[in-house]
Parts: C-alpha cells; sequence; structure tokens
C-alpha cells in the first residue's frame, strides 16, 4: 500500500457514507468527477500568468495557434499510443458517430494537417487531453490536464527546428523561474540501435523500450528484473543494455559511441549520433548546452516518435510538492528529480498514418507539463507574503451617505465608458466602512468617495486605500487622475 | 425536406463512398466529428481579437474567472435543461463514474457554488460546451461551441446586478461593431403570471412556455397552432396569450400592465412588472435604454430562470450568414433579426439544487453567443482588403550568401533573448528571394540581412520589406533600432 492508494480508499469509503446520508437514504454526491478538479480564481490567476509566459515565448518564435475538438472519431486515435489505449476516454453510443477525447495534441494536430493537405506549419496550441489513468493529484497528475505544445512541420534540414525547440524549453523554464533544471536528449534511433546490437529480438523493441521509460521510476535492478521475468529478455542482453542506459554526456558521448566497436555496427545508431552531434553544435550557438545532457536511459514512453527525443526535469527539490514526492519514494537518487516539465520529440511518421497515399510529413515539437508548473507556482503564492489578486479592479464607487446609489451607477457607467476597470457594491445604502473593507480585501487600491458635499462641489473624493489619503478631484479630472495613478 | 437536410444527406453518402474507397476496402475517414471543426490559424487570430474585446469587458466590471471540468457527474445535470436533457453527450461506462459533457456552463457554476458553500462571487468563465443538436454550420450552430458567461451571485437589492449584466452586453455589442442590436428583456414571473390569467392550467405553464419561445423562429399562427393541437390549450386561453405576446415597449408599458385589470390579478406578474420598471430606471442611468425593449413574447428555453430574462439580437441584414438566413426563411419577418448573440436571466433557485440544506444563492448572468458573432467577424474578415495577420514576427533572420547558418543562428538567439519576435528559415543555405518572398507572405515587416561584408563591419543590413529600403545599423544597436520601428 501506498500513502496515495490509502487516501483514494478513504476517500472512496467517505464518499459512501455521504451518499447514504443520516437516515441511509441516497443522496446527491457533490463532487467533481475523479482525476478532476475546479479552478478557483486564485488557481486561475496564476494559471493566466504561467499562460501568459509560454503564450509569449512561443509567439516569439513564430508561432501560429489553432484548435481542434475535444473529442475525435474514436479510429483517429486508434493505433497511436501502444500500450496507453487503454487510458482513452470513450464518449457513449447514442447513435451516431463512435468519439472519443483527445489523448494527446500531437494526434489531432497530424489528423490536421493531412485533412487539409498542409506540409508547412509552425504552430502552437494549449487545451485540454483526457487520460482514464490513476490520477495523483497531490503530484499534479490528473485524468484532465492542459498541455500547451509547439510543432514545427515541414521537410527542413536536419535538426535545426529540433534545436529551436530545445531552445523554447531553455527560455520558458527560465522564465518561469521555478529554479535549476536538465533537458535529457536522446533519440528513437539510438535506442533501436543499441537494442539491436545487444542482442534484443526485432519484435521486443517497443516492449522493451516502454521498461527503459520507467528508469526514472524504478531502479535499474527493477528494471532488469522486468525485462529478463516479465518481457523474457536473456540476461546476457539485459546486462549489455544496463551498461549504455548509464551513459551520460555531452558531443563527447555522441562521438564516443560513433567509435564504440558495438553501437557503430548499427546503420541506425549512427544516424542518430551524427544528429545529437549536430543538435549540440547548434545549442551551443544558443548558449544552452549548460542545461542540456545527451542521456541514454531515456526512451519516453509514446509510440509515434522517430527520431530526437527530449525531456525536461526540475533538479531542485525546494517545494512541497518535492518533499511530498521524496517521502513516497523507495528510491533516494529519485528525490533529486520532482519530476518531468517538458517533453517531446521527432516523429516523421504519423502524418503519413492519416494521409490517404502515405505523404509523410516530418515533425518536431515539445509540449509543456503544465499542470507540475502550476503546482509548483501555486505553492510558491502560498509560501509567499504577497497576496494573489484575482482581479485587476482599479477602483470601487462608494458613497458616504444613504440615496446616493443612482448617483453612483451613473459615476461608474462614466468610468466603465472610460475604459477604467471599476466596482460598485450591489447595495442601496451600503456602509462606508464595508465599502472599504472590500477594497482592502479585493486589493483595490483606490476609491471614489460620493456625498452630499461632493455632489454640490462637482467633484468626488478620491481615497488611496493603502495610505488613507484623501483628496477632491473635479469630475472632468478623475478619470486621468484615475489613469495616471493605477497605470504600472 | 429544408436545404440543410439534403446537404447533410449528400454528406453522409459521400463519407460512405469515401470509406468504400476505389477498391470497395474500407477506409480510414479524415474528419472532424459531426457538428464540430476545427480552428485555423486565421480562424483562431479573429477568435482570439474577439475574446479579448469580451476578456476586458468582463475584467472592466471587476470579474474574477473560474474553470470546471469539461464532464461532470451524469446526476450534477439531471432534471436541469427540461426537455433539451435528450440532447447531452454521455460518456461510455468503463468502469467507474458516469460522466456527461457538460450542457452549458451555469449548471457547472451552480454546482461549483454549492460544493464551495460561496454565496457571493462575480466570476466569468469562456469555455466549451456539448450539446447533441442537429448541426446547422452555416448558422454558426454547432455541437461543440464556447460559451462566454457572466454571472453574478449573491443576495443583493432588486435588479442593480441584473442592470450591470445588461450594461455589459451593450458594451461588448458596441465594441465589437456588428452593426445595430435590439436586447429583449421579460421576466419569468410575468410570463407565468399571464399565463394564469389567461387561463393555461398550472401543470402546462413549463410547455406553454417553451412553445412561446418558438415565436422568434414560428408565425403566431403555428405557435397558436402547437398550443392548442399538440399542447391541448384552449383556444380562448390561446388568444389571449396571443394579445399580450404581441406587446412591446418600455418602462411605460410595464407601467400600464400594472394597471391591466388581468394582469394586476397576478401577485407574480405585478413583482415582474414592478422589477422591469426598476431595472428600466436603472439602465437610463447607464444609458442604454435607446437598446433595450421590454418583450412579452421572449421566453428562453432553459427551465432554471426564476425571474429577469433578456436576448440580444442583431437587427442589421448586412453579413452573408443573415442572408442565407433570410433564404430558408418561411416567415419574410425573420429576415430583420440575424439571431440571437447574447441571453441571459435570473435563476435563484438553482444553487439550492445542489445544496443538501437546499440553501438558496440568487444568481443573474450573461452568456455571449460567440459562434454566431464569430462567423459575422470572419465573413467581415473575408470582405476586408486587409490581411489577417496570424502571427506577430517583427523581423526576419536572413542571409544573402550561402554557409552563414551559424550566424544566422547566433543572431536570432540574441533577438529571442531580447524579447524580439523573429523567425529564420530552417534551411542552410536558404536563398534570399525565398526569405524575402515569406516575410510579403507572412506580413513581416522587417529582414535582417547578414553577409560577409556585413560580418566584417559588425553590422547588420536592416531591410523595411514594404518599402525595400535597407540600412545598415551596428549590431549593438540592432535590438533597439527593431523596437522602436515595430512597437505600435
Amino acid at each position: 500500500f501506498l500513502r496515495e492508494d490509502i487516501d483514494e480508499e478513504v476517500a472512496k469509503l467517505l464518499e459512501l457514507k455521504a451518499q447514504l446520508g443520516d437516515d441511509g437514504k441516497t443522496q446527491f454526491v457533490l463532487k467533481t468527477p475523479k482525476g478532476t478538479r475546479d479552478y478557483n480564481p486564485k488557481q486561475m490567476a496564476i494559471r493566466e500568468k504561467v499562460f501568459n509566459t509560454i503564450i509569449r515565448c512561443f509567439k516569439r518564435h513564430g508561432a501560429e495557434t489553432i484548435d481542434t475538438p475535444v473529442f475525435e472519431l474514436k479510429e483517429t486515435l486508434t493505433g497511436k499510443y501502444g500500450e496507453d489505449s487503454k487510458l482513452i476516454y470513450d464518449l457513449k453510443d447514442q447513435g451516431g458517430e463512435l468519439l472519443s477525447l483527445r489523448y494527446d495534441l500531437t494526434v489531432p494536430f497530424a489528423r490536421y494537417l493531412a485533412m487539409n493537405k498542409i506540409t508547412n506549419i509552425k504552430r502552437y496550441h494549449i487545451a485540454k487531453v483526457y487520460r482514464r489513468d490513476n490520477p495523483a493529484m497531490t503530484r499534479g497528475r490528473y485524468r484532465e490536464f492542459y498541455q500547451c505544445d509547439f510543432d514545427i512541420a515541414g521537410q527542413y534540414d536536419a535538426m535545426i527546428p529540433d534545436a529551436e525547440c530545445l531552445k523554447i524549453v531553455h527560455e520558458i523554464l527560465n522564465e518561469l523561474d521555478l529554479g535549476d533544471f536538465r533537458i535529457k536528449v536522446n533519440d528513437r534511433r539510438i535506442l533501436d540501435g543499441m537494442f539491436a546490437v545487444c542482442g534484443v529480438p526485432d519484435d521486443k523493441f517497443r516492449t522493451i523500450c516502454s521498461t527503459v521509460d520507467k528508469l526514472d521510476k524504478m531502479s535499474w535492478e527493477d528494471v532488469k528484473k522486468e525485462m529478463v521475468n516479465e518481457k523474457g529478455l536473456s540476461e546476457e542482453a539485459a546486462d549489455q543494455i544496463g551498461e549504455y542506459v548509464s551513459m551520460q554526456g555531452g558531443m563527447d558521448l555522441a562521438e564516443r559511441l560513433l567509435q564504440d566497436h558495438k553501437m557503430s555496427q548499427s546503420k541506425q545508431a549512427c544516424a542518430g549520433l551524427s544528429d545529437i552531434k549536430l543538435l549540440f553544435k547548434y545549442l551551443q550557438l544558443f548558449h544552452v548546452t549548460d542545461k542540456v545532457v545527451f542521456d541514454l536511459s531515456l526512451a519516453r514512453g509514446l509510440d509515434y516518435y522517430t527520431g530526437v527525443i527530449y525531456e525536461a526535469v526540475l533538479t531542485q527539490a525546494g517545494t512541497v510538492s518535492a518533499a511530498n514526492e521524496a517521502q513516497n519514494d523507495t528510491n533516494a537518487e529519485e528525490s533529486v528529480s520532482v519530476g518531468s516539465v517538458a517533453g517531446g520529440g521527432r516523429y516523421d511518421g504519423l502524418v503519413g498514418m492519416f494521409d490517404p497515399k502515405g505523404r509523410r510529413v516530418p515533425c518536431v515539437g515539445v509540449s509543456i507539463g503544465i499542470e507540475r508548473i502550476f503546482s509548483i507556482m501555486e505553492q510558491k503564492a502560498e509560501a509567499s507574503p504577497q497576496k494573489v489578486r484575482t482581479t485587476e479592479v482599479q477602483i470601487m464607487v462608494a458613497s458616504a451617505q444613504k440615496n446616493l446609489l443612482e448617483e453612483r451607477l451613473q459615476l461608474i457607467s462614466e468610468l466603465w465608458n472610460a475604459g477604467i476597470k471599476a466596482e460598485l457594491m450591489y447595495k442601496k445604502n451600503p456602509k462606508l466602512l464595508s465599502q472599504l473593507q472590500y477594497c482592502e480585501e479585493a486589493g483595490i487600491p483606490l476609491v471614489a468617495i460620493l456625498g452630499e458635499q461632493e455632489l454640490k462641489d462637482g467633484v468626488v473624493k478620491l481615497r488611496v486605500v493603502a495610505t488613507r489619503e484623501e483628496v477632491d478631484i473635479s469630475r472632468a479630472d478623475l478619470i486621468s487622475e484615475i489613469k495616471r495613478r493605477t497605470e504600472a
């Protein structure tokens, strides 16, 4: 039993109890579906900030954006995700087409390219995807979650778009200021070549690859056990794989492996290694090699990758989430990495699977693991003394005396029409104190106070919430004064 | 047979033909599910513009935002939509909870309030909703579509939040510049009171109400027929309803009906009429009464409304969509209105349906009918000579000679790091002409050209695409020069 399993069982029992109610009758269950959550205004404010940073980066790199439906024809998703296909949500057959919720944004993107015969595009797509996985909400693993994808489709010279994808990951993780990170790089052709020269039978490449993929969660001993006992690989082959997958380095490692007497026997591996060398050359020009590691243990789960693959991990265990994770770990090494926050790779065959004539459109892309990033940003916000504002309201229109609702409505209407963000309390005669308190709570910096005297004088009393300073401003100057005081 | 029915039949047959293929074998169908569509980059650029206008308005009025999952427990949606419940998409039972895709954003909002015991909030929510309706894509009716909702929850003084909702509709439709519009207003209590005094039996209020709701699509004669023949109402009662639902006016009509010997017998109707009067008073202070009509034929379909209801329609038939619609019309009057672009009302009982103790949270809100607005904006963009840009790229990094890829990569990296939006072609040796052509097509205003001479001199040749003017700029000044030339 893991801690989270127990939590889940407890939640189930509590739910059953709630359904029974006091008198044993079935009651209504007030919850979101398993593995999903609402975002409250504070979470949304943080989410908006993170999205803006990411979108700004994607736009800086010249990406357009597209959108696709949340569900696809079931057959569109069939045969694209290997062992993970069982996690796809299907819609009920209510007469008509058989539909499934999208599992990622990559397959719908490939479908879109083939359907519209597009051979060149650089696009980003930020949207929710759905996986009937075992949720682990404390680790930021949900059944409904956002993906932020950037992809470059087109027949181009080797490794130039690939290097840009890594530059983007580097820019985003830097700008979000999440602490130190590493970007691991490998190539599916190197993995396949390695499997071949280590004596893995051809028909076991994919399944052995998905076992290697577990190295970030399991020790080598356990991975080897799975290879030998469950997947029927010879112990000798497993040991040879074990030697390779422990290797990490940079361009030098790629050069060394190109000379390796075993690895160099595989044409595929050599093609992959040459591309890794070229990639590192471009990454040097981008000044990002300090964070990039060529790591032969990186496998990535999805079936559709054909070339370079990569994954970014945060290496600082400075957050609550990291601490939680460390507690759950059986493997001490794991506490160093708080998990993947971005990943991607090259998939040159996927679009061709959709094209009636099998025309290929080479693609490379990256997906930002936004949910983990949210979790970390949320914890940072909690820990910070600064309050997260959930609105951008500049001013509250208040009254000091009774019977001034009409005057408040007239004034706020003028402010809205001038583009000022303004609120008033929906009461005929609110107390001045409660209006001021509302401003304190909501972080509204200014109050426009109306009273009999102010109306007579053609002015508004402008109060600065933080300093309690008050000045009379003529109605004619009010809008420019508010703008002057609130525009950052 | 309607034109759109025939179109649908043709589409089905073509699909069948495609599945059979040339050799009679079943082939893959490359399409999005029925009633859904992809958005291409151009559509997304327009969509982003419309969303920004709407969100800016919601924020100006001090709204926070929340998000909820795309699916809810099936029972959360049960009993909320009356006759329309049959249009809800269910998920397949794959073990676990029974789930349905959300049908609107209002019911999830009410569930959110009850679940979190929130009694006061002003929030907006922009997200997709799902209805297994008969799609009419040319009219902007889809099975997956966006809703943009703004709601105010809380126990407040009468009609103040309600008036703000109408002010918001007025601001948004003005700012989007879609042509003239009307906002029809009515109240469920006036409708119910009217039904009572006209002799409609209590148990027929809802069904007669949903027939009245068809008055914007059907003539009064057909509506009356449905009431009498299908719903079993007496001809006399129907005729009395007919007299009321032909009435339109402003505050004066509300005053007149308060004196009406029949209508004034209903307490409910009087409460509604008094609130309409108050609403108009506040709308006068907001200076929006020119667009607002008190219209007794407005019914709105949804079950959950309890008080004021409203709907905005565009009154200019200046668009292609309006022309299409006019062709399909049997009723000539209809061509005047291109259909509803916003709607909403008060629903004081919905949150209580979710609260275990039935605690009520009064709510009022408005939903912007964004899909019709998209259609209109798209047609406007098509008709305009100005090209829609799908990226914001400021500069392309180009080379005039061969073998300068490394120099291009280095320069573009500097630009990205300085926040400049920049692209380069993913070729080792692209032709200068093709680089310049790319800029023309994508609307990129500047090109930074690198050549041997420029590198030697420590400069970049900056070319203005529109004028073909070229100047040498030192590398040190390049970034500020680009910013100066492209910041609007």
